[in-house]
């Protein structure tokens, strides 16, 4: 059987401007892999409605979970919660237990719960909060889909508070050898190797230092043994 | 007029696995907002060819001008172009002027140009070439698809071959602010603002350092004299 499979959704300008470098993918990417769940899409939107509720219905009906990240705060340009619950047709609104986990928390550090951060408290009817260890805004899950912050200590926080709950696969092993030629040179038989493995996955991923060529093959699978013999292999064709 | 977008197809299965994290979109995001022409959305997919076709075809559609990484090399996880060929129903083969550019540089540095390094000479029919100043083998373009190389070294050098020959837009100018303080706190003023200057895009970006709160408010627009104003209300709102 396959591993199950996952998408992420990365929301906000502020990737897309440059202005800021995406971290949580890569941290999501490791964690999914560890677990035997297969990342197998990202999408990266601005905060613009219809292209979010475009991308959460698309991802949600391929894979079987999805992964949001970013524009659940307090400020204007926090549009992800009303977004989701578009994308499901469910009503939204300030909820009760969301918004009794801030007043628990504004009361004991003497901040005011205003309007602004009340709308943290806005949830999708029938979505399951997730805890926020770090910060007690809530994520989100409705459906398949896990809605989280982009700030990476959140998000890392939340991930760990999902992660539990989902149905894993085999965890993907990997194994990878660093070859200093060209990939032109070892294209054919590394192209015959995996055809002697189509249940591994081959790749090779090239690179250049100091004007020298070279590619990392890296060897995936969820057998092992398989993986020790096509290494075996790989290493003596190219001794 | 709005600026023009563009879109990006990041292709690999070692970015979705978490092995190596994606530097290209950084690069091209602040590329394009130099140009003012707005990065609109990022696709991440891996090494499979009906998921690189349907993300291609739909991105195309969408966007002024797609830009794709990724899967151009000589090993047999490189299918990049045969999906390209494929998304447009082209016809695709080793194509003599791409054959051409690697005979002479095969030549020269007496390596053979053997089967494997041949297909990347693979081009769709009616594509333009894409020039690749560090490794020869070239990139190319199918209508509004630039399909480019996945190394860093390679894909700056086509981007830098390929921007000159788009029509961009105003170029996008930001200026920002950090303020320490929690998003809660300055959610509404702030949205005040960005109700007050509804040609600008303000955007908040919340941080925590050492268990503090703060924000990077950041305000972007293609009239500097406006983001002035804009700045100068919201230093004085948060002075």
């Amino acid at each position: 059987m396959p591993n199950p499979t996952a998408a992420m959704l990365v929301i906000g300008d502020e990737i897309l401007s440059g202005r800021t470098q995406d971290a949580n993918m890569h941290y999501l990417a490791g964690e999914l892999t560890k677990r035997g769940i297969t990342l197998a899409e990202v999408r990266i939107v601005g905060d613009q409605r219809d292209d979010i509720v475009e991308a959460v219905r698309a991802l949600a009906r391929r894979h079987d979970t999805v992964f949001t990240s970013g524009g659940i705060g307090p400020t204007h340009d926090d549009i992800t919660a009303d977004c989701i619950a578009a994308a499901f047709e469910r009503h939204i609104d300030v909820r009760d237990d969301a918004r009794r986990l801030l007043e628990e928390h504004y009361k004991n550090s003497g901040l005011d719960l205003n309007a602004a951060r009340l709308r943290m408290a806005r949830i999708p009817d029938g979505a399951t909060l997730i805890d926020n260890p770090v910060s007690v805004a809530p994520g989100f899950t409705v459906e398949n889909v896990h809605v989280m912050a982009g700030v990476p200590a959140v998000f890392q926080a939340m991930v760990a508070s999902v992660l539990p709950g989902l149905t894993g696969g085999a965890p993907l092993l990997s194994q990878s050898l660093r070859i200093d030629r060209g990939e032109g040179d070892i294209a054919e038989p590394l192209g015959q190797l995996a055809a002697r493995f189509p249940d591994l996955s081959i790749g090779s991923y090239p690179f250049q230092k100091n004007g020298a060529f070279g590619a990392n093959i890296v060897i995936r699978g969820t057998d092992g043994a398989r993986i020790d013999a096509a290494m075996a292999q790989l290493a003596e064709i190219f001794a």
